[in-house]
């Protein structure tokens, strides 16, 4: 494969770098592809003297995680002796850091090919509220980029930054991954350090990652986030972890009355079909009244929230307007007017739907919704600036106001051509389960490429967020007189499994229940039979409490070298017991144990 | 006893109705006392009429709680058939109906004596902000009421109401407490719905609990406590559980340089006092900079928050501005100045305090300081209607905006006399532990009577229904670097013990954390030392993921011959440590470590 061809995806290009490959050659025909491309509203600064220098300075490959790969990131989030404009060419600073999330990706071998073009003061769903060349959409220029990350959706949909950074407040790290046929992923609100990032509004605001698939996406994010005491915003999460899809899912959608499409029915009829490829994989679809989601929406710009982005624009709203897009100009004056106490009556108001959304989402896993409810063209924009693109944000607007997290994904053309694009949004901190229920269904072409779309990512059978993997090697296996006992506490099958060989197994005396003790082993240790099962984590109390002596929880080390919580004996316990360790596992002791007893039983009658 | 000398205090008053005292001769005793008091101050509404209407329906002895027991309701919480005021007449309307916790508290059978006075809209700590006369401090008419609680304290402190209910906002629950020789229970925000409370500051409000006794105010607490769905604001929380006092708690104070005492030398040698007995109970003091929490403090009045009182106000600030008190009205209209932008900001600056905050908190189990910085007279507040209101907020205003719960007790009388009090304050969720802690120091007389003070209560070490008790040995004991793991799940203390005399333990290899294992022996067992703690059910899955091998969960035999879950190890991940029996526990073994260090660092230096 020549390196114009190479894909720039993770997968792909680790495996260039294995065969050879030199990164200098990659990031040159990154440049070559984006000036192929000539369109100069993708970049506000083109760094590619600075990208080429970086590249050289990788030295050999280090197995760091993105080693060698080129990156793109928005405009308002600072990248060391860079500029950061924001769109806003007066308001322009040389930054002198990096931003915390940066500095994890360099850090991680990635290589910034420059800073990207944005609706202003990220103030925009559109991408073309922007006083340098409007970027043009990578799949149809008859269509507006989408934003207002557009620089960055538009650096990855041609496929010459393998990532890209963009933020997302009221839905632009979404709606231009779905204009664009890539995947935007908005993780849960301060999951990435928002440290060096220019505030939209900053209680709302995220960075989030484009990528061409998820599997990609997950791996951006699993690498930038992490606690930054340096963000007042930033929130002690467990380390991000994809999640496998149970077998039972419930999936909550607009239902018919509620379902807003603008009149555009292969949008509707596109998301239809993505439904029928949902339910294949096992997952029911709920209809759920969306109304008290829109109210919520509808906060964002109608609402006090607005003056949060006067707060981050600063004076030059009223001592220098000039220096501001009309449009954007036009919106933040509306914030100028509002008082303190509209503030906190907002803040009630949200507080009351968050409660009424909170309810909804009770009875489902995530939800499922058309990342646009329409496409919107670059016509419709020039006729009118404000009201398409506060259509687009139809789906995007409520999701961080409620703090939920999701993942825009492509799934294929509708029957006009245009690009489909769904995403799933679940309760904060489960985006691994937003991503795995995202790889599910992704598809169609790679942004504007024509690279084949990699198989999807094998799931490893894990457990969930709020899920503790469980081994058992007794009377809890299925089908045996305790596993009532898991499911009973909502314990799903994850896998069956051997310990690692260096574990004894015994016969406990007592009984029934019959149980087995297991014990680690200095020597004379096997590998024993077992099943992983996912416990949720608040059962988990519930479900050790009925747990006797001399039986404990503890780690167990498995054959393919992972440890998980699952259950041990003590020593002294085993006395009194036989040691069955030579049986390999519970259930062929078992089959021995019944065959001699049928064998007495024969001798007797005999 | 006559009823003329029956104590109020739950306990007394239960004894009495099991020896054949009538609830009707407890109601007219109460308001005999009430009338004896002649202070037309205390009740804006006597409901003497419908209170004793209420004690006639209460039939037999039944067992409810709180069976024939008198409260009063601040005139800022609903009470069916009542008007609400506000202290503002041209407010005033007719609840229709109960508020959530008052319905509580009914349903338990307790009698409502009627309405109480209040700083007008819950505006203000000294208690004289009130059209209606100006109730007179139950303990030296000299010093102010102190509020905006003020008529509910003096219900308690001149003992005809057994309890009643505050509001707490910026301290109106605790300093009428203060100043007043009473406890006053500021419960975790959303503990105790708001539903039927006129909001001062919605985000910021609670209701309070005022009592004699941390034991009767605590248990008025678990009565009314309970999620509401129809208070957005309403928290699904555990039920709150009274913990018993952990055998190392450190405690947070101001250190010299930020204890406030505007030249109160009588208040800080009291403080000092009170720290000492507390010392007595095994706590270590923590000297902390106490700025970041005073500058908190600022925001409550200083910054946007102001809005939210003009919000519950609504137009009559300025539509007929002289409906208010002046003091009142002079305050709140600062906040029709205020912007949505100024209240973002000061949003984000509270984030920042409170990052700020939460770490020096993280260092201690719980802060205790002085309820008030000094005592304010009738004659101050004459002389300067706002000036000694704000002093009095200095320990009290930043408690709300920081999510913490607390409770005030009296501590006796200070040098000259005058009340003194200490607050505990705890981050959200941690009533039980302060509550625990102002039972080990309250002292005194109650309020203005001459009852005796009943003993301390006898907390039981006793896990709840929704808790399971855990041993632990080694670093995850009080004061040990893993105890924050157990506290960080809600863990509460229970009490300190030993195992059968039938456990080795070991010091494991590696670390930090240098950890302990136990394990059971048929021979050379011994008694080893030990704490027991009461973990949330829900919340144990999320402990037990952070244990590592080879350390379990297992079941261990405790010397009173009990078996609580508890921390075991894997006999064979005893191999390369040392057996450390003979120390009789994990402390004992540090100790002896920590002074062969220094004697070998002695040694070296000889």
């Amino acid at each position: 494969m020549t390196i114009e061809d190479l894909p720039f995806t993770l997968r792909s290009l680790r495996q260039a770098y294995a065969q050879g490959t030199r990164p200098t050659d990659v990031v040159k025909e990154a440049f070559r592809r984006l000036d192929a491309v000539a369109d100069p509203g993708i970049f506000i600064h083109d760094a590619r003297e600075k990208a080429l220098a970086a590249t050289r300075a990788l030295g050999e490959p280090d197995g760091r995680p993105l080693w060698g790969v080129p990156f793109a990131v928005k405009d308002n989030i600072d990248v060391a002796d860079m500029p950061t404009t924001v769109a806003c060419p007066d308001f322009a600073y040389g930054a002198e850091a990096d931003a915390f999330v940066v500095t994890k990706l360099r850090q991680a071998g990635a290589i910034c090919l420059g800073k990207t073009n944005l609706d202003q003061f990220a103030t925009g769903l559109v991408g073309v509220r922007t006083p340098y060349p409007v970027p043009r959409n990578a799949l149809d220029t008859a269509i507006v980029p989408g934003g207002s990350s557009s620089g960055s959706a538009l650096a990855v949909a041609h496929g010459f930054a393998a990532f890209a950074l963009g933020t997302d407040t009221a839905g632009s790290g979404r709606v231009p991954a779905a204009l664009n046929g890539i995947v935007g992923l908005k993780p849960t609100l301060g999951a990435l350090s928002a440290a060096g990032m220019v505030p939209a509004c900053r209680t709302l605001d995220t960075i989030s990652i484009f990528a061409m698939t998820v599997a990609d996406a997950w791996e951006v994010f699993e690498t930038a986030a992490g606690y930054d005491p340096a963000d007042a915003y930033s929130r002690k999460l467990p380390k991000p972890r994809l999640a496998s899809l149970p077998p039972a899912l419930r999936i909550g959608i607009p239902h018919a009355a509620t379902l807003q499409t603008f009149g555009d029915a292969a949008q509707t009829d596109h998301f239809r079909v993505t439904l029928d490829r949902l339910r294949a994989t096992g997952a029911t679809i709920v209809e759920m009244d969306f109304e008290p989601f829109y109210a919520v929406a509808r906060m964002l710009y109608e609402g006090a929230w607005v003056a949060e982005r006067v707060a981050a624009v600063g004076p030059r709203l009223t001592e220098a307007p000039e220096t501001l897009h009309q449009t954007t100009r036009a919106i933040l004056e509306a914030g100028l007017k509002l008082t303190a106490v509209d503030t906190f009556k907002g803040i009630y108001r949200l507080k009351e739907l968050s409660r009424v959304c909170e309810e909804s989402l009770a009875s489902v896993e995530a939800l499922c919704v058309p990342t646009v409810p329409t496409v919107v063209t670059m016509a419709d924009i020039a006729a009118d600036p404000i009201g398409p693109n506060a259509r687009l944000g139809t789906y995007t607007n409520f999701v961080n106001l409620l703090d939920m997290c999701g993942i825009a994904v492509p799934t294929g053309a509708r029957a006009d051509g245009w690009p489909g694009s769904v995403t799933f949004l679940a309760a904060t901190g489960r985006d691994g389960l937003c991503a795995a229920l995202g790889a599910s269904v992704e598809a169609g072409r790679l942004g504007a490429t024509d690279w084949p779309r990699p198989p999807a990512p094998l799931f490893i059978a894990d457990p969930g967020p709020d899920e503790i993997a469980l081994a058992v090697c007794g009377a809890h296996m299925s089908g045996l007189p305790l596993n009532g006992e898991l499911t009973g506490c909502g314990a799903r099958f994850l896998r069956a499994s051997q310990t690692a060989p260096i574990y004894g197994l015994h016969a406990l005396a007592g009984g029934p229940p019959f149980r087995p003790g297991l014990v680690r082993r200095s020597v004379g240790g096997d590998a024993i039979e077992l099943e992983v099962w996912a416990l949720p984590k608040e059962r988990f109390g519930e479900f050790i409490a009925g747990v006797p002596a001399p039986l404990c929880i503890g780690t167990v080390a498995l054959r393919d070298g992972t440890l998980v919580k699952g259950f041990l004996c003590e020593s002294q316990g085993l006395s009194g017991g036989t040691d069955i360790t030579g049986f390999g596992g519970w259930r062929a002791y078992l089959d021995h144990v019944s065959q001699s007893v049928e064998a007495e039983a024969v001798a007797r009658v005999v």
